[in-house]
């Protein structure tokens, strides 16, 4: 059978009945009309797109490849591997196919009839030794940074983004859900994280969760316990856990959940790239009033924010009220970390990537708008003990703010 | 309760009782003489160790932090998050607090006298944005690319490290013993994919697969049945798979394993950091007889790649001898992909990350030298049917190679 053939006749049925959804092209273009709004803003003739999300983001597809967006004309994807399927993901019309990336610049001459003087790159991830290589393949083109503009274009989600990310919190729901009949007494930490994860899959959760960095790692086996949640580790975290070696030390670990213990679980789901993040407590048997009492502090915090959050709040303002409202219940010493380990963020912009904009957060001095979505986690730590905390993911609406994980708030108690 | 003090009594105990194994100070010399020979050879006077499985490699943690290694003199760890635990997880005597980025080049004069006058980078995955930070806080200082060094220095494995490989091995092996009881006809590849993956936490496996990449991912859920076996994706990769969306075009998907399809699973496994990879098959009910005839054949492609591997073998030769096998055994068109789109690699160095060296590819053209460590993984491809391999980590050895990955090789019927 030729395969060309078949991936053009029978991927995208297969794949829709399968769950695919394609990003319409209506979508893309929305986005492509905002990307060119930045890329006036910064002088830029044409944008270069390398990194995996923003080419899913601005074509649709996330095969290996770039795009090559002019200010004027139509964007260019050119596609290493694999062609054929990326002209079925991709609702965009000119792809072509490259064969090295020493092609690039002679593809987009074709494309454009000249190669342009300013090319934005994403130079928050683009890696040096690749960038020399751009130069060369480009002489005379200036190249400048151009993650800002991709950032700040993503910030505000579309409802189809938002539809996305409110699949993917229902997946959530229903792995807490099942989550009370996985949990046993004497199982480790990693052992209910694979359990929990594997259920999130049988609902179409990706298993991978995404975060722009060179270093930091996302993953979803976050379920410490008892002592294990009051450990910090690697990552701008309340609380990171043991992990399971010093290649791995965040998350779960090999210790036994014990009753009464408070469990942390901290857990992202990804549907077609759209993530929700949400951390719910759970115990075996009742856990101390010390962690019940500071549970029901993080749910005031937790309801303090979203009561703020609406377009023209200040991200920076909202999280100093939260210390404020810490300091007052009683957690000064514990609030986001043990002293001298605080962090300073009280959300995190989520989306294609854990860490997108915005950040309600120290020296984050911007409003919230609309179509913004993040995720409000307050926790409480306390060294040798344990820790408890509440997440949820929200978006901005036109006057406030609505909840995308729907799973219930209460302690799931088994 | 003071956490630093928590840390400092308690963390190493309880992380060594649940598995953690930290790597020697005699290991992580040898690992710097390596290095500083390396590091001779390109005339630099330091090494700016950033990348996460560089770090780990040469201080023995992860946290988040930086490692400089002058030429003569004792390594500088610089850590941002988190100090105390990276004190316990690394060796190395001289670990400072690192309180922003902005201190590097000052704590790096302090530790030697002066600053360098040539500095070594990953420049294969540092970003450009920091780069440019870099050479404002070292001014007067030449940045050179140091990644070939690195790559060439972890590309030996030690006793140490092979040690761990076989662990992760034996991990793998008891998940695919686990697996002929998990795998039921009419459960979706996904579904059993995060089943095995759970199954593999539960033995320590860590979750993660690491590869060395801006875009590239790893997941442990490849699991192909039947007509998705045939589908190539983004990865070099003979077959990709559907996955669950245009985000995540790879691996598993939603589709319902049926009887008498091949079922292939290349299932990684990470023990301390350190990587084991393999592929196995499955069938529900007898495979069609035109499938197990393609697995005999790659059965016999890998042997006689085994066969061949020793020190002082070429690694372009062995692969080159694999196309001329694949053809005499009737697969040409098929071997490694559908026509057009066949990979052309027989083997991937692997450890730390998939993708380090050796390759036993097209243009690969070096010896084999004892102590490296690959994954052979033959494959053969039918467009719109499925596809069949076999995968094993191997260790080259004084003599020839030693397998790592010791699950049967037998097909898994159930």
């Amino acid at each position: 059978m030729n395969y060309n053939k078949w991936v053009r006749q029978e991927l995208r049925g297969l794949s829709q009945s399968l769950g695919f959804r394609y990003t319409p092209i209506e979508e893309i273009q929305r986005r492509l009309i905002r990307i060119r709004a930045g890329m006036e803003k910064i002088e830029i003739e044409g944008l270069l797109v390398i990194q995996k999300m923003n080419l899913y983001y601005l074509s649709g597809t996330t095969q290996d490849g770039l795009l090559f967006i002019p200010v004027e004309g139509k964007p260019l994807l050119m596609i290493k591997r694999e062609l054929e399927r990326a002209k079925v993901e991709s609702p965009l019309k000119q792809i072509v196919e490259l064969k090295s990336i020493r092609e690039i610049a002679a593809l987009i001459q074709t494309h454009c009839g000249k190669l342009p003087q300013s090319v934005g790159l994403e130079l928050d991830v683009f890696p040096v030794k690749d960038y020399f290589k751009y130069q060369e393949f480009f002489p005379g083109t200036k190249f400048v940074d151009a993650s800002l503009i991709l950032r700040e274009t993503r910030k505000i989600k579309s409802s189809f983004e938002i539809d996305l990310m409110r699949k993917a919190g229902k997946i959530g729901k229903k792995v807490f859900q099942e989550a009370k009949r996985i949990l046993k007494k004497g199982m480790t930490e990693i052992e209910f994280g694979g359990l929990l994860e594997a259920a999130a899959k049988r609902y179409g959760h990706e298993g991978l969760l995404r975060v722009r960095s060179l270093n930091y790692e996302a993953y979803t086996w976050h379920v410490l316990s008892g002592l294990t949640g009051g450990i910090v580790s690697q990552s701008d975290s309340p609380m990171g856990g043991l992990g399971l070696s010093p290649a791995f030390p965040v998350g779960a670990s090999l210790k036994k959940m014990r009753a009464h213990e408070p469990i942390l679980v901290d857990f992202g789901t990804c549907f077609q790239g759209y993530q929700a993040d949400e951390t719910r407590m759970f115990s075996i048997g009742k856990m101390k009033q010390k962690f019940i009492d500071a549970y029901k502090a993080c749910r005031e915090i937790h309801d303090a924010v979203l009561q703020d959050a609406r377009p023209g709040a200040d991200c920076e303002g909202i999280f100093l009220k939260t210390l404020q409202l810490a300091e007052k219940l009683g957690y000064r010493d514990s609030y986001l970390g043990p002293p001298g380990l605080q962090t300073r963020f009280i959300a995190h912009g989520i989306g294609l990537e854990l860490n997108e904009l915005p950040f309600l957060a120290q020296g984050q001095s911007y409003l919230l708008e609309e179509g913004m979505t993040f995720a409000v986690e307050p926790k409480i730590v306390f060294p040798g003990e344990g820790s408890v905390g509440l997440e949820n993911t929200v978006v901005v609406t036109r006057d406030g703010c609505e909840i995308l994980t729907p799973a219930s708030q209460e302690i799931f108690q088994v």
